[in-house]
């Protein structure tokens, strides 16, 4: 691999300072990129599970993994062997990859030379190779295997998904960076909430501010048809409705197409509005709840928004390296149930769902999922912790912040005031 | 099936009327959902092509697919045999997905009891089963192939997107309708135009308008690692760097991490504004191109702009059913080559791409592809046609609208000036 190609904080921004490709530097505020030795360490790392689990090598094509382990998206075929150098094979862009990864980059003209280049590079092509099989196509993967000629494709997603739950000091940064953009963006919200106003029309001034802070739009998910646009940002009755996806609150949606998220529905008084929001800078995500409203809310809403301060106040004191996401979940389940909401938590009815957080960081569904599972806090891992009651009738009510686990506990990556924001 | 449960017009949106779920009917716009017939209809072409084929049945779960067959994409087993009648089990919601389509819903309590649910319906499991291998994560296919103890899976894909490019009047007044929201967006951006203004500013005021309007966010696209938030809205010289996407014009993005898209590039007088824009609602979308500026463009932009429109007249002339997919490629080529403009035609070296236009309905990226391919017009197909030329260090330029191909040619769906419009 080559060193200090792109160095942290000398990041130019996309591909400004590309001579060939733009002249001059145009970007105000810039880019943050993985520097050389992160993507190095990143890499080592997934080379001594591949040894460890015998796999000569591993192709990584997906544009969340590529990210992590390369610094660019572009359309490329990382191979990583078990011992030795890696190579970056780019179908399009290499000119453009070049200004994106610290990595050298191998242009690739067409995907069936492929093992002609990999056999160049190393000697002979691998017969035990790793692949992404969680979220590879069936036909992508049945043309690699062909290609390759595979004795046998071994499934490394949950390794690599295993290695991204823990993040390093840089990749925290970069999450208390997105958090920031959306405590920025929060400030704004009472300009924006009026009677009568609709859902969708309150989020799209929402996320017009986010825009300008530099949210990048896309929020990546890794599950199969899991889709995220900006959060939830729903009021009363709308955040009650069961949901296909696997969140405590999902909205209706403007139609069935969509099925999540904002409506038509106008804001009204004495409601609550439900500002859940996502901010993705420089390829990171920070996940945050607060709650706002015209005029006071209902008690038994006000009710519930304690106990839900309760449960994330009884994880935060639990939560250390050691242990076990189970540990945090039924804790959490005990508070919501000794203050008789068990049935309101999380969900309701069909809507409930088996989990209190979640991992962020590149993509909204990363470990260590916050649920009836025996994984293991470690220190570096990062979640969203999000509380959440639903009462039928009346709306929905929580908290949700971002944290990173250290040494002795969680330590707060999206720090705001959590009062109700009474207007 | 279920005749008439959900009739055209009179539906209610979303979940609204859903009395167990939502009290007050609250949705002032409505959604448009899909009539039974239509849903029979599309599942009887379905159904022949598997009896043509030989498969047995078919098990649909992709979102978009979902949703073009039954209406609803909440979390669901769509099974479809070649004869008799189809089933959709649902996981979750099952209460909301009776809301959505216009087909009886039976609930599946987990997927493990898929095939017996099969079974006792069917009388047995089919050994020959049509998948969407094109979109289907290994790991999701091998479950599902274990579970059902399939002899032969067969990759329907091509069939479902073939079934796909070719709408139904419906279809057509869905897309004219996401057309509409583009056109009436548009009106607002000279609100929004002024020297220094943010790429990632203007888009997110531009994107605020859509959002009233009902944009439903999300942007589907079928192929892996494809993703597209609103559109591509460039200034200048941003819009000619290449990318991994297979689009003409992508952007710098704000990072490595989105590599595409709007930056923090300030927009200055004299230069194009590309506002390439997808609206999406209730699921479908209209893509469409226009150009504003401060001010006058450069005389070899302007030149570029009128090759455009030539190209695009002489593909719409040209187009008709019947005609190949490739014979308009190369009258396209041609006009540009003529103009000495073919090296600048669909982007730029290694950011030029080999299609003019593209399939649009419920995924940005359907059939037919109008590229050196043999697929043939037919009547109902709606694409995109989007002649651009790229200059480096000026910009891009070009125009795009959506059309729908008639028995005796094209029917313009985006009906605007082509004037360039100067500020």
């Amino acid at each position: 691999m080559n060193d200090g190609l792109i160095s942290q904080g000398s990041g130019t921004g996309a591909v400004a300072g590309a001579e060939s490709i733009l002249a001059p530097p145009f970007v105000e505020r810039r880019a943050v990129l993985a520097c050389a030795a992160e993507i190095q360490e990143r890499l080592h790392r997934l080379q001594r599970t591949l040894a460890e689990q015998a796999i000569e090598a591993a192709l990584i094509v997906q544009s969340a993994d590529l990210f992590y382990y390369t610094g660019t998206i572009q359309q490329s075929y990382l191979v990583v062997p078990a011992q030795g150098e890696v190579t970056l094979f780019t179908r399009k862009s290499a000119e453009r990859a070049r200004h994106e990864t610290p990595l050298p980059v191998t242009p690739l003209p067409s995907l069936r030379m492929l093992p002609d280049l990999v056999r160049e590079r190393y000697g002979r092509v691998p017969r035990r190779l790793g692949l992404e099989l969680d979220v590879l196509p069936v036909n992508t993967w049945r043309r690699l295997e062909a290609l390759f000629d595979v004795a046998e494709s071994v499934d490394i997603g949950p390794w690599l998904l295993a290695q991204r739950a823990v993040k390093s000091a840089f990749e925290i940064e970069r999450i208390v960076a997105a958090g920031k953009v959306t405590l920025a963006t929060m400030e704004r919200i009472p300009e924006f909430m009026s009677e009568g106003v609709s859902e969708v029309e309150l989020a799209g001034r929402i996320e017009a501010v986010a825009r300008a802070l530099g949210h990048q739009g896309v929020v990546r998910m890794r599950g199969f048809n899991e889709e995220m646009f900006y959060g939830q940002l729903l009021t009363g009755v709308s955040a009650t409705v069961p949901s296909y996806l696997d969140t405590p609150l999902a909205g209706t949606g403007l139609s069935p197409a969509v099925a999540q998220g904002v409506s038509f529905k106008p804001l009204q008084r004495g409601e609550p509005f439900i500002f859940d929001f996502v901010s993705v800078i420089d390829g990171y995500m920070a996940d945050f709840t607060r709650i706002f409203s015209l005029g006071p809310l209902p008690v038994q809403l006000r009710r519930a928004y304690e106990v839900a301060l309760r449960v994330e106040q009884a994880v935060v004191e639990a939560a250390r390296p050691g242990v076990t996401c189970r540990a945090l979940y039924e804790r959490a389940l005990a508070v919501a149930d000794a203050e008789g909401l068990r049935a309101n938590f999380m969900g309701y009815g069909e809507g409930q769902v088996k989990f209190i957080g979640h991992g962020v960081g590149i993509e909204l569904d990363e470990l260590p999922v916050i649920a009836p599972n025996d994984r293991v806090l470690e220190e570096g891992m990062v979640f969203a912790l999000e509380p959440k009651f639903v009462l039928p009738g009346l709306g929905a009510i929580g908290v949700e912040n971002t944290w990173a686990v250290t040494a002795s506990g969680l330590e707060l990556l999206t720090d705001a005031s959590e009062e109700l924001r009474i207007l």
